[in-house]
């Protein structure tokens, strides 16, 4: 843990200096970045500060329950200049998209992170690797501030917490991530509530579910579907509500490395994998000019769906039976 | 909470005195009956005991993961006679399928369930509608007891309250569910590779959940879909593999009163019900003489599917009539 003494002391009085703060996550934010960037926002408001809370893309549809979410904004490029800025969840500075740049718009950043290899860019760091969650991290620092967290900083700190350990399921799960959630549930958060709005659906995403697992193909242990432009538009559901579909893939118990192709343009597909076990989907997506990491990763390919399905089969096959030679 | 003192030194004096006991759980079993009865014959037979497991309904698939898992016997008539019966999670007897008959084949017989409206059919009856799941309850117990809680007992009593609270979402999950669970990871209970044995799925189960939704159907509040014996046969997917279905009719946005009616025989529709936010289909589940809790409850009807769907729809458009006239 990384929230000692002298980096709370050091944040605190930042704060205090602070008249106009900035809070900022990475692209495409997600409920940690979300969550405990509400968090904050709302408990720096109730001190009189004037904070803004701006990231480059949209806040999803599934995290506008949070309170305050309507204070969220986006944009390209952050003009105003700023007392302080904390910057949530990202490992470098560039994970922000670039909509700012602090070393001239902020007279302090600090950097709140819980990923391994953060490049510390912050005037302060605090940055813990072992945390579930940035809102774990937040959690521990409120605390040590003093600060009461209320129904509302409760809510939106269960929100992190769950959206980055999967509820609870992932292996960054740890005895003191329960022992937060029991205080934050005690503090007013509300965990049937908070889950059916973070893993609440859609009537055309359900079909659009439907029409995937119709295309369902196993083949030894790869798994894959696709989607087409068709499909979204038959059913009305939008790209963002696709995000978990790979997992209904995933699960499957014989499926090793699990593919969803989806159709962004007559000649391009987006490809997602997911894997288990042994198997690198790293690797894969790499040849593609994609990557991510060993069990999830991704790539674009300029072809048609039927091309790109074909020109991934191939490559899994490949790297299962050189895999095999190993 | 009911696990008193006297309780507790009466289940110690029970299980001392037994040499053969008898553990079971309900009919088409679930985790957390699955799970606290493994628990217990883990410890139980540790102590020297004679232990049978035994319950009407197979093990489902998902649960073999479990320590000592093998051990769990199904049968539609008990023969033997036991010193003690423990059973879990029956609000009545009659929930166990009327495998055993306790009064003569068992000298006494503890009652260990969480759920509203037990009838209290025990010798000794240790009934906690607050408690989330058996495993919460068995958990306490063992600590009441000083019993130790080694790995293989905190994975089985994890397992029991992660199932019954759908991973800590459930408006059940209390703040001590959460410290309860803290305790268990501490004690050696793994939630990444739980929850992914838990939440694991076949091709076959796949296959069926596209046709679960490929008949959906959303009007108003309501979302349903069925399961026809044609569909599991079609399929190759097994009843017990269907037990989450339902959570994605839930989790539709607009959904308040998900139900999923599943072929038992040519008469008999077997009607699940999930609900949320004020909807409570223990109400409506016990119009047709079934029963469970306001979010989840079930029931078996004695009619063809079309017929049994045409009579639960009605009764529920009716309750939400009434509801709004209230």
């Amino acid at each position: 843990m990384n929230e000692d003494k002298a980096a709370l002391e050091k944040l605190q009085g930042f704060i205090k200096q602070a008249k106009k703060i900035l809070l900022s996550t990475h692209i495409n934010p997600d409920g940690d970045g979300i969550g405990s960037g509400l968090a904050l926002l709302g408990k720096l408001t109730k001190m009189g500060k004037k904070v803004d809370f701006i990231n480059r893309d949209p806040l999803p549809m599934i995290y506008k329950f949070l309170p305050n979410s309507a204070q969220v904004k986006n944009t390209k490029k952050i003009t105003g200049k700023y007392d302080l800025a904390i910057v949530l969840e990202c490992p470098e500075l560039e994970r922000n998209g670039g909509i700012i740049d602090y070393t001239q718009q902020s007279k302090v950043t600090v950097n709140l992170d819980h990923h391994l290899g953060n490049t510390m860019y912050g005037d302060l760091n605090i940055v813990d690797p072992k945390a579930a969650a940035v809102g774990e991290q937040l959690y521990r620092i409120m605390k040590g501030l003093c600060w009461e967290i209320d129904k509302d900083a409760a809510t939106c700190i269960y929100t992190a917490i769950v959206t980055d350990t999967g509820s609870f399921r992932y292996s960054n799960t740890s005895p003191e991530t329960h022992i937060i959630a029991s205080e934050l549930l005690r503090a007013g958060a509300d965990p049937e509530h908070i889950s059916s709005q973070v893993y609440s659906s859609t009537e055309q995403a359900t079909k659009l579910m439907y029409q995937m697992l119709s295309k369902l193909k196993v083949e030894g242990r790869m798994g894959y579907s696709y989607l087409t432009k068709k499909m979204f538009s038959d059913t009305g559901a939008i790209e963002s509500e696709t995000d978990n579909f790979i997992n209904s893939i995933r699960a499957i118990k014989t499926v090793e490395t699990a593919m969803l192709f989806k159709e962004t343009g007559p000649s391009s597909v987006k490809v997602s994998f997911r894997s288990k076990g042994t198997a690198d989907v790293n690797i894969i997506a790499r040849g593609f000019k994609g990557g991510g990491h060993k069990h999830a990763a991704g790539a674009v390919i300029h072809l048609p769906m039927a091309k790109a399905i074909k020109a991934v089969l191939a490559q899994v096959r490949k790297y299962y039976r050189l895999k095999r030679v190993k």
